[in-house]
């Protein structure tokens, strides 16, 4: 990831230019991503800011500027603001608004559910080693656990490694099982310790749009801490939905966890995020990763970014409104490529790499491997005049030319995934766009067998 | 703080529905904050968005919203946004672009910086522990000392604490000196132990505006980390700079520090912040709060607020270009406005608690008592009909009718302190407006002594 901070030579001076001082002002910002020509589908990576939002976030920015935490009008405007975001926010995924906390992002928020389960068990530990309840616990050294599933985001994964390395927790990777490519609930139930401190799993993976059996997981698990409750503390559910929202019904009551991960950017909202919480701090604990200024409950204390914060709710409101519409619109444009790309390259030819028996997949996500020799992922996309798409998470687009480990997780062949295109769509997607895009990429098919 | 998430129940109808609709869009921007005759001068707790940052922070979200992790053009362009953002941020401080780390505010920069500490000094005892250079260090449970001054800001002074409490870290609080309301230098050197692994003094202080002698204690504690490089891991000094940013001049080599806070929103700039950091990684110890997706180098991962970073950058370049006029400017406003408190109110009912012999003070803030009984600050404040000020920081603003502690560590008394109007005028703060100021506080004063 080094060249990430590295200064940039690929761009043109007049190209620089235009970024710098109009951000390519002659650019559609809905289908059109790169000139007129191409067209963006790779919205699990990340989507368009709604032109709502947009408004909503240059408002704030220009009119509600005081400090939230000031008792004189411009303060209070600015608080009122962030609660009717809280609330708003809140009930797209069931809560109410002291269950939200904001936060910079899905990296802090999956970030600080994990540190305050340590937390948690670390002062759980600690009072029962002076009371009587503690046999399960008290061993001495006795570690967390923690278990989360082999296909979740880095935010999750190199967190729990992060927290395995350094002796905080013991962390049990369940893999996803190769027949239906989900975390299987028996399989969460036999990784179970009496340590075991927080179960989290994805709710839809970002890479196949497999959706996860969070509900029944959260149900069996609530059964187990029901049965130990006596002996060791419960069991905290937490699902990262940061692919789920905007695209599939998500409700923390429905679903029987106690945090959601939500991420403004996945849902054509700001680049902040917030954590559902159930009852923070009453209900559920939660250990503050930063020390400051009180706010959020001294949760997660910094003056709040109000503007982002507007903008989070409007996109909030906007999947409570139309969720239903944006969800069949995503499904009828998904089967459409399906049905086009199975039509234009054959049965033999085509692999959907989310297709397992049984398992649900987000209504927009198509991750599809097109066979045969000198297809890579990457390469084809290089290759395509129209489409912009990805072969994985976005976060992992400097690996080269290795196949996605969450394809192999889920037990894709090696040379099926490499070949894997994730194709994501969005709400203004049209049937035009994907004809588009298939005839593209039968060219690009074409012109690389060609060079083989 | 806990109402700062409870509904609000203030504001009437007809004003929140403009509020969630329009933000006011009757209010003025710039001087007027409450209506068209409120005079905004707490420039200290936050400022407006500069027209400009508001501009490219909306263009950035409407136009170079790709994940700058994506490797196609929408993608990269992101990532030239944020690269140029952060190369002229890094000028605004005297540093080069590699040594910048987006956060989300400064009470995140702060904590970055204990934590880094912190793992730092773990990390040097462990690898000392296993070397013969170990003795002043190795004894059993040695912890790292960090020394602070006794007026930082709670993102300073309860992350310290907390370190205290939880045995992590032991801390010195560093009184300020009674007679110059700075930290002196003698006493930071006083304080360091062989264990001192952080000084972390803020450039200036938010509520009296003393600047302190950074540049003095760097250079003393260079000489001390020279003495000790055998046998001890070199002491790291922070500056907390988020109030001075954009009010004096803030050069990193100059000030000899290894990281300094910047804070976007006391500087015209949007609600987020960075951490300058001399070689991060290298020369300077980081050691991160998250993990996730490999973004800014794995010191911050999460994908990157492109919008708020461009808008930072923006700021940064404001700053870069104007700081000598802003400077004049708030100098000329403040001299104008203390002298015409003096005037109106006579010497011996004015005391100013930012006027320490030998001192200096930022430019725009004006920390000052009008003597007498029943002229509380937060009195004086609410019965006001034009200023909009504060008697403290924004987040202790609903501690009642105490005193700042931090005006009692400098060394006010405790009458003094109570009637103390921390009053920060802006870019834009015009002689006029103090006028105005000024005779609003004398028909306060007038009419308060009255009711006595």
């Amino acid at each position: 990831m080094a060249e990430k901070t590295d200064p940039p030579v690929i761009l043109g001076h007049n190209l620089w230019g235009t970024l710098t001082h109009h951000f390519g002002s002659d650019l559609h910002h809905h289908d059109v991503a790169d000139g007129p020509d191409r067209i963006y589908m790779d919205y699990n990576a990340t989507t368009p800011v709604d032109p709502e939002v947009v408004r909503v976030v240059t408002d704030a920015l220009t009119e509600a500027w005081g400090n939230p935490s000031s008792n004189y009008l411009p303060g209070l405007k600015a608080r009122d603001i962030i609660y009717h975001s809280r609330d708003t926010i809140a009930r797209m995924v069931g809560g109410k608004a002291a269950d939200i906390i904001f936060t910079s992002g899905g990296t802090e928020a999956n970030n600080l559910v994990f540190h305050s389960a340590v937390e948690h068990f670390r002062k759980s530990k600690n009072s029962a080693e002076g009371g009587t309840n503690s046999k399960q616990l008290n061993g001495r050294g006795s570690l967390p656990h923690i278990i989360i599933s082999n296909v979740e985001h880095d935010s999750i994964k190199l967190t729990a490694k992060h927290l395995l390395k350094e002796g905080k927790a013991d962390v049990t990777f369940v893999p996803v099982s190769k027949v239906t490519a989900r975390v299987e609930v028996e399989d969460v139930i036999a990784a179970i310790r009496p340590t075991t401190s927080l179960v989290s799993i994805m709710l839809a993976n970002n890479e196949t749009g497999i959706i996860m059996p969070i509900k029944d997981i959260c149900q069996r698990v609530r059964e187990v801490n029901k049965q130990r409750a006596a002996s060791a503390p419960k069991i905290l559910l937490h699902t990262d939905a940061a692919q789920a929202i905007g695209k599939i019904r998500v409700d923390a009551h429905e679903l029987g966890v106690d945090y959601i991960t939500i991420v403004g950017h996945k849902f054509y909202g700001p680049r902040i995020g917030a954590l559902f919480v159930n009852d923070p701090g009453t209900t559920t604990p939660v250990y503050p990763l930063f020390f400051g200024g009180g706010q959020e409950h001294n949760f997660r204390p910094g003056t709040e970014n109000t503007a982002m914060i507007a903008g989070l709710g409007k996109a909030a409101e906007l999947v409570s409104s139309n969720l239903a519409e944006y969800e069949a619109h995503f499904l009828d444009i998904r089967c459409y490529l399906e049905q086009k790309l199975l039509a234009v390259f054959g049965r033999d030819k085509i692999r959907y790499n989310s297709h397992f028996p049984g398992s649900d997949i987000l209504p927009n996500t198509c991750n599809v491997s097109i066979l045969g020799r000198g297809l890579q992922g990457r390469r084809v996309l290089s290759t395509c005049r129209r489409l912009l798409a990805s072969v994985g998470a976005a976060c992992h687009s400097d690996r080269g030319d290795q196949p996605s480990h969450i394809l192999l997780n889920c037990g894709i062949p090696y040379h099926v995934a490499t070949n894997a295109l994730r194709i994501s769509v969005g709400r203004s997607t049209s049937h035009e766009d994907v004809d588009i895009v298939v005839e593209d990429l039968r060219d690009t098919v074409e012109q690389l067998e060609r060079m083989n």
